[in-house]
Formats: C-alpha cells, structure tokens, sequence
C-alpha cells in the first residue's frame, strides 16, 4: 500500500513525463499533410512522434524511477517485472494522428503489482488532461481542474455507444462485429473513431458505453484509473479483469447496471 | 461580380456571426452530461444551443444586410429568393455535440445567386476557423493565419477517407453502403463520425476523400468555398453540383484525379 504523499509525486512526474511527451508531439501534428504516402500509417511525422515521446519518457523514468519497470508501445519491456512498472503509448490513435484529428492521445499509466493504481490521458492538441488516482479522477485544461463523473445513464436505450470502428474488417472480426451490432441497436447514439478519448469522454459524462476489441495492455492500462475514478466500471467482454480478457475485449460502462446491460449482450460471443 | 472590398466586409462580417454562435454554443457543450435522456439528439443543451446561435446570427444579419435572405436549420427561409442569402447551421454534427466530441461545427455560408461565394467552418471548442472566400483558403487559430491547401494525394490507395457514418443502418441506404465499402476498400486509412469537420482537415491537407449522402443545403454550401478555396473538388456522386445531387450525395477529394477515381466507383450507383 502507498500513501497520499507517494501518489502525490507519482502523480506530479506522470504530468512532467506527459509535457515532455506533448512537446514531441505536437510540432509534429498536421506536418507533411501532403506526403502522398501508400502507408499513411508508417509514414515519417507519426512514427518519429511515437518513437521521440517514448524515449522522452523513457529517459525521464530511469532518472527519477531507477528501480521502477517500463512498458512502451515502441521498445518493448524493460525490467517489467519489478513491483512499481509505467506504461506509456506515447500517441494511441496513430489514425486519428495521421489524419489530423485531435482525439489521438498520450497514454501514461503507473501499474503497481500489475494492477493500474494511476491513470493519465493527455490530449496535446486540445490541451486536455484527464488523470485517474486514489479512487478519483480530475480533468485539467487551461489551468483548472473539474472532478470528473461519469452519467447516470442506466439503460442501453438512453445510452451514447463508441468504438474505433464498426466494421468486421476493421478491429473486429466477424463475430465480434456482430455482437457490436446487436448491441448498438438498442442504444441510443452511436459515435466511431475516437479511440481513448472515448474513455475519457465517458469519465467526463458525456460517452456512456464503450465497446472494444484488440487492446494491448499499453491501450487500456492508462484508462481503469480513469474510468473507475469517474464512477464507471471497466472489464473485459466476459466480465472479467482486462488482462485476463481475451483478444483484448473491453467494455467500460458509465453505471454499473449499465455494464449489466451490456455484458448480457456481449458474454459468450 | 462583387469587388474586394466587398468580400472583405462580408469575410468580417461572417467571423462576427460565428463569434455571436460561439457565445451561444461553448457555454452549453458538455452541460447536462448526467441527465439520463432517451432521446439524446432532442436533449435540451444542443436544441438551445443550435436555436440560440441562429437567433443572434439571423438578428445581426436582418440589422447589417436587411436586403439579404437567410436560410437556416432551425427556423427555415426568410426571404430567400434574393441576389444575396446566408445560409447558416448553427451546430452540425448535433451527434458529435451530444456525445462531447469537439468536431461539431457551426457552418455560415454567403450565396450569390444560389452559388456559395462564402464559406466559413467554425470549432468552437477548439477555437479553429476556416474561411473559403476568393478563390483560397484561410485556416485561424490563436489570432494566426495560415493559407490552405489539400494534399497532393491523387490515388485511392495512399488516401485518407472519411464519412459520417459507414453502415447502411445510418445516413447510407443498402445501396449507397455497399458502393461506400468498395470504395473504402481501395483507400489507406478510414476514420469516422468527423461531420463537417472532416472537409476542414481536407482542406488542411490531412484528408484526402470525403464521401457522404443526406446533406441540406445548409449542411454542404458552406464546405464548397473551404474546399474549392485549399484547391479541392466537390460535388455530387455523379460529378455535377450539389444542388443537383440527389439525395444530397456528395463527393470532396484532394485533387481532380483522386476526384475523379472516387467517382468511377461511386457514379452510377
């Protein structure tokens, strides 16, 4: 167990490291708009955005933190296995990036014993912070801060859905599509492509249900802080904690009886 | 033929409007994310929202230009038959408002004649603004300006596309989502739910493609000088001009040769 004071540090450097990030980042935003790549997600301002942010934080991590663990998109695990270990997507939406989209954002987590005990999601673009610790969660933009709270909705049919894309050929296979189908017609609002900052609209209370497959831990360690600092719930598709959940199924739920909804449609798919 | 002079006072004219819909709109984005609706589109933030910013912007616009008419979202034509008419949608992209998506837009259009000699894109949350006037493109941010211009991109297979929403139970009939799908199968990244926010970026040069259907005119004459002014074309999937569209199917490419491999897909269909 850690105490207030410790958090307050952590939570203090996962700010430093999502500034050195930002700084990275953003100069590379909207560059080489008219690059006519075949592989739009390979090509240079992306990649280098990824790349130079991780080691940023990277490096600042083994200053401050020598004995602490890292997870990163881009070069993998380094001593993970210790007690306290960080894990960075230096900019998770690599689509949204590429298409100039400002709901791409910069994942930080700080995992203790494996479980996420501190989550941030930092928008470079919008200037928004969202940060999960201590059972709640702040969001910060333009120097103040709001406790977040996600809604109230309790019913699929008042509910306002998300996911990175609907389509069987996209993240989905086809029985996961199917599922996603099913269950999107008995909710009210449907939105795609927003990735995590779907997430952090839920904790923001204004996205009530978000339905994804193929999460890496590095895509959905930063967002249980979060989600269940604004009072939602987040699970895999069957109910069970996210890193047992297979092919990364995730379901995160403004309510808990929302999340009752959802799981009925979506368990044994 | 109008002179510059003449453009230059509307230009400024229609930043005042779009700051007169900001007033209006920015207080109540993200407001009443606890209420439990079932029917989130007709909830009360986004309705005031879009009725109070075409209020304030029809009032300014019967006091500057009384010989001018005004068609609108929300409250229909008042005397629209005249050489010169504002056609306004104080927020597009209402989904994307209620959801807390910052890619609603408020779109203001001056016509001459029927034809948009105007354009003007404004994201309040964001603070971005896109001014097609002239033959160019203008992009404002944080009191800079820079000129736009689409990408260079002329094939499907390097393109970034987007729609609103690409399954037939949305905008697109069985029909249009099938001929969506063939095309989206051919481009390089997809992205989805960007509205007219999506045409902007297109003309930022981080969109290549943008295919939709079921646009009013209030949704499309804006976007026509925004991406006709960064040197882009639009039209209707048949190649001819959007008021001759049927239903209100519309095509925006980068380039002539994307435009024109977009259409040998779409044409016909």
């Amino acid at each position: 167990v850690i105490d207030e004071t410790e958090i307050h540090g952590f939570i203090k450097f996962a700010e430093r490291l999502a500034e050195l990030a930002r700084a990275q980042i953003l100069p590379r935003f909207r560059d080489g708009g008219g690059i006519d790549s075949k592989s739009r997600i390979a090509f240079d301002p992306v990649t280098d955005a990824d790349r130079e942010a991780e080691r940023a934080m990277r490096e600042a991590i083994r200053a401050e933190y020598p004995d602490h663990g890292i997870i990163g998109e881009e070069f993998g695990a380094e001593r993970g296995q210790l007690d306290f270990r960080w894990v960075i997507d230096p900019v998770d939406g690599t689509r949204a990036f590429v298409c100039g989209v400002p709901t791409f954002a910069t994942l930080i987590a700080l995992e203790q014993f494996e479980t996420p005990i501190l989550g941030l999601i930092d928008q470079a673009f919008t200037g928004e912070r969202w940060i999960g610790a201590n059972g709640g969660c702040s969001y910060i933009r333009d120097g103040g801060s709001i406790a977040c709270s996600a809604s109230s909705c309790t019913e699929l049919s008042g509910a306002r859905l998300t996911t990175t894309d609907p389509r069987a050929s996209g993240y989905f296979d086809a029985a996961e599509a199917e599922a996603f189908a099913e269950l999107s017609s008995k909710t009210c609002v449907q939105r795609f492509s927003l990735d995590a900052y779907g997430y952090a609209l839920l904790a923001l209370g204004q996205i009530d249900l978000v339905i994804e497959t193929s999460l890496k831990r590095h895509d959905w360690s930063a967002l249980v802080p979060v989600v269940a600092g604004a009072g939602g719930v987040i699970s895999g598709w069957d109910g069970q904690p996210l890193a047992e959940s297979p092919r990364g199924r995730i379901v995160a739920a403004a309510t808990p009886a929302l999340h009752a909804a959802a799981l009925q449609v979506l368990s044994g798919r």
